[in-house]
């Protein structure tokens, strides 16, 4: 069976040693009173026990029980309604929401490590409280005061839950199209018909209602994305009292059979003049549920982070266990018939590359987090713009590459199981398979290059990069010096380099042809990922690079392995970007 | 529901235009009389319509039903008896053997198509033919006469089947370590005792008897991998008049849970003392065994193009059928709500990676099935031993290069699909699945890699890759004056002499340190594997550049993305390779 600890100590350095997060929190006085670094680690030491010893055992018979459909009721495996149940009386759920709804009130920069280690005990339970998470947000931003009320506090106690419903069969990363329809009706609600598919938790037997978050269209609504409003639609209608009432107008019709996160139900849901309440305003409802997406975005580079950490993990103890053959330089244990494979240095490989990129992606969310805390917190408009630029230029980077190389590591971790990795006792090969959704949902990696590569970049002249760039050189000059960083720094100073002439090529060739944008996107955000793991690796390698113990000490030799046998990807993703949208776009559609 | 259609016309374009098969057995006197082009056509013609409306009905609900296990009784799923019977009968089994025993004499360069079909109609019912395939060729090389007319003409025939019996619990990669015994008995014979873990097919209900061939130790054998023998072992002794008899001291103790090929039976067999026979000379049975092991490894590859074969032809069809969002250059589809996914450059960018590789990886498999027909069946032994060599060095090749590319395939298929490709209904995630095993038996791809690097180059100084490199630098050579070829010529230049330094780079510092070698391996492998299909589409494009049909030029266009946009990542693999084995070794196994 599958092992996981949460990865405490490296959270610590992270926050403490890389970001020092106890002097962003007293910069910014809506946390200062309330963010306690000692509050933040029991919070720490009980998430690890309450994920590692509730949540992780019921990964595997999830797993294999799977989410249950029968006539419109939707059961899930066995434990999932106990641990449900106790995560929303220990208050994780309304963790980082508003006080003023009953949450915890804690920044980005630790929910983000709670989150990790939920989606790396058991992803499928870790969506049904996060997606109520996110509708909760987008709601506390967008609904009225008495929607809120209503429904926030019931959300963060776990006692209901939420979903958000936009894809349409023939809708998903267009939903302008979508066909969903609301009618004003004359008590100010609306009649909401339509069928929305891929609803992650649409039903389920967690919590005694279920709140959607849906996108419709008025019946004079222009046509395309500026015609789509958002409206909350809850399973069962709520009394006056906040009492549960009436079934309201939606039902599931079926959920999927997947490739992974069996456990979690994913929904069709028909909507049949269920009564709805508008969200934000009329014909807005994108941008509103935006701030739901770009929540879930970063916490998918999570869910690839926690899985990827438990796939290192098990790894790693395999590698130390299973004897296979003799090292190339000799026996290292006589006593026994073979050594252990991690004597060779390609299981070696597969392991630092697994740990290099598990660190630097952790490290990555938690800078990304810091700029949410920042744009949300911070009282200097200045560093307010500044802090949402970066977020904005960040999130897809945190969604995608985050993801694609936590399916590679997944897939190495496995691989360092030999035949073993293929059995499903293992555990190894549910990690790839429930892993393989982060880099779909949510916006598919593709897309999240595109957002990158085409709005942040192209569309404003490269100006969050510029600033980005600006930072990453500052940090390169702020190490001028330490003999000890010089080799990170100019790798990373050549990395800004490259990342910048890439950036200036694509706005040229855009210019002269539309297509070059979408043909240059997965490169550039992959290279630019690149870019984005050497500056955290410089920056743990900072953090390390005067302390004398062996956690230190590794941190720089993972670094070591990162910039000689990692980072040379970045070139030959840049050479395949310059080579242009030619070869693409030769072809007629007929012959492929 | 996915579809497929085998790949006759590229096929025909490999055989014909590229590799003039013709000639290559007309100039083989043991082929030259029975192989005629025609008949090769008719089979073809036959594998295509069997597989497509036989056995690739089977595949998604062999994947629902699975192999299943009852008290030693294995059942594999509906249909899979009657498409046994058929595919025994229809000559499919003996298709490539000797027709002393049934066979019907095709040489590797036809098996080679109607294993790709059988793969990509269904990988786990062609594994259940294929195994028997591999031991009776074994068997055929190092088996006595008496034991191959008994037991080879009922194994081409379907009504038997065999199994390889290589692994144990703690045995894989290293079978010097294996425990399972075979004692001398006075008849002769050998009461063999041991368990075998991951034999594929070693239980099941298509066939009469099941002959396995396994690996065992005598009592007085040296120890490791030069004290092991290879065994018959059949599930039923056969009688004197070749009738099936008493049931044989071997059993299926139980299958595996499997992440994929869950209609293929992964049995743990337990052997009690049971009759073998002696396969060729005592102790000698790891090189009689290698005999199946590389027959097996091209086909793993096989496997490997044959999924992804299936992955293309399905994502092109919902990319050319699923409409979402605009053209960047302007609508395309003014009469539908979106326009076909095809138009964005990103979608083509992901079909073309899949196609480019499908391509060069169907067209280097018969480039090895020429020299594995040379070795086999020249009678000039310089062309013999030139084309053994060849074999050697491209065996590791043809295995993991393919099988890497393939599984990347399926996923940048899988992912043209969006959250589609995530549900079982599409077949994607099926594809994914099924071929991810492809990289892991019949020894992992890091295996080969260093088996690639270690024993094909580093010990014999680069020569068999000396004589390769001549090849390609004599095609580069050839295509000199034709403009149209020469950005490929010189780019296919190029890759052979980094390679080339690249390998003089790994024998100097493997000079120095012993674990060189294995650090540079996967890398190394990635890089040649580039070579290689560089190589394949520098053949192709010689072949088409003269022809002024859509078909070859689109070959051109296939060959300018390959160059354009893939093969820059053979520069990207040796940045790697050149930074050595220092950053993969500096770390204390328990500090993992």
């Amino acid at each position: 069976m599958p092992i996981y600890k949460a990865p405490l100590r490296d959270m610590r350095f992270i926050l403490d040693e890389v970001f020092n997060a106890s002097a962003v929190w007293s910069s910014l006085p809506a946390l200062a009173e309330h963010v306690d670094r000692d509050v933040v680690d029991a919070i720490l030491e009980e998430a690890a026990k309450f994920n590692e010893n509730v949540v992780f055992p019921l990964n595997r018979s999830g797993d294999e029980e799977g989410a249950k459909f029968d006539n419109g009721v939707v059961t899930t495996p066995a434990g999932f309604k106990e641990a449900f149940a106790q995560y929303g009386e220990g208050g994780w759920i309304g963790l980082g929401a508003d006080p003023r709804w009953g949450g915890q009130g804690m920044p980005k920069m630790v929910t983000v490590m709670t989150e990790e280690i939920i989606f790396g005990a058991n992803p499928s339970f870790a969506l049904y409280p996060l997606l109520g998470i996110g509708a909760a947000l987008a709601m506390s931003q967008h609904a009225s005061d008495e929607l809120n009320d209503r429904y926030l506090p019931k959300i963060y106690s776990g006692e209901w839950s939420g979903t958000m419903c936009l894809t349409e069969p023939h809708a998903g990363t267009d939903l302008g199209i979508i066909r969903s329809k609301a009618e004003p009706q004359a008590d100010g609600s609306y009649a909401v018909t339509g069928t929305k598919i891929f609803i992650t938790g649409g039903e389920h037997d967690l919590s005694s209602n279920i709140i959607h978050l849906v996108l419709a269209k008025l019946p004079d609504a222009p046509a395309g994305s500026k015609g789509i409003s958002l409206f909350l639609v809850p399973k069962f209608l709520v009394n006056e009292d906040g009492s549960v009432g009436e079934r309201n107008g939606v039902s599931c019709g079926s959920i999927e059979h997947k490739m992974g996160i069996k456990a979690s139900s994913t929904c069709v849901m028909n909507f049949d003049g269920a009564r709805g309440w508008l969200v934000g305003q009329v014909n807005e409802g994108l941008a509103a549920m935006f701030v739901m997406m770009n929540y879930e975005r970063l916490s998918m580079g999570l869910q690839g982070i926690g899985a990827s950490e438990v796939a290192y993990q098990n790894a790693v103890a395999y590698a130390r266990d299973r004897i296979q053959g003799r090292s190339a330089t000799g026996v290292k244990q006589p006593e026994k018939a073979a050594d252990a494979i991690i004597v060779h240095p390609d299981v070696r490989r597969m392991l630092l590359s697994v740990r290099a990129h598990n660190e630097a992606g952790r490290c990555f969310a938690m800078y990304v987090s810091k700029y949410l805390d920042l744009a949300k917190y911070s009282e200097d408009a200045g560093i307010k713009a500044a802090a949402s630029d970066r977020v904005a230029l960040m999130t897809p980077v945190a969604k995608a590459f985050l993801t694609d190389k936590a399916l590679e590591a997944c897939i190495d971790a496995q691989q360092v199981f030999g035949g073993h990795g293929f059995i499903r006792e293992w555990g190894m090969e549910q990690l790839v398979r429930d892993t393989r959704i982060s880099q779909i949902y949510e916006g598919t990696n593709g897309v999240q290059a595109m957002d990158l590569i085409g709005r942040k970049l192209v569309r404003n002249k490269g100006a969050y990069a510029q600033s980005y760039l600006a930072e990453v050189r500052a940090l390169v000059a702020a190490t001028e010096g330490n003999a000890a960083l010089a080799g990170y720094a100019a790798a990373t100073g050549k990395a800004a380099d490259s990342i910048e002439a890439a950036i200036q090529w694509v706005i040229t060739a855009a210019a002269g042809n539309a297509d070059e944008v979408n043909a240059a996107a997965v490169d550039f955000l992959h290279a630019f990922g690149f870019l984005a793991y050497a500056h955290m690796w410089l920056l743990m390698a900072q953090a390390s690079v005067a302390q004398a113990d062996d956690f230190h000490a590794d941190k720089l030799k993972v670094a070591n392995f990162f910039f000689a046998r990692l980072l040379p990807q970045l070139d030959s993703r840049l050479a395949s970007l310059r080579a242009g949208s030619d070869s693409l776009m030769a072809m007629d559609a007929a012959s492929f």
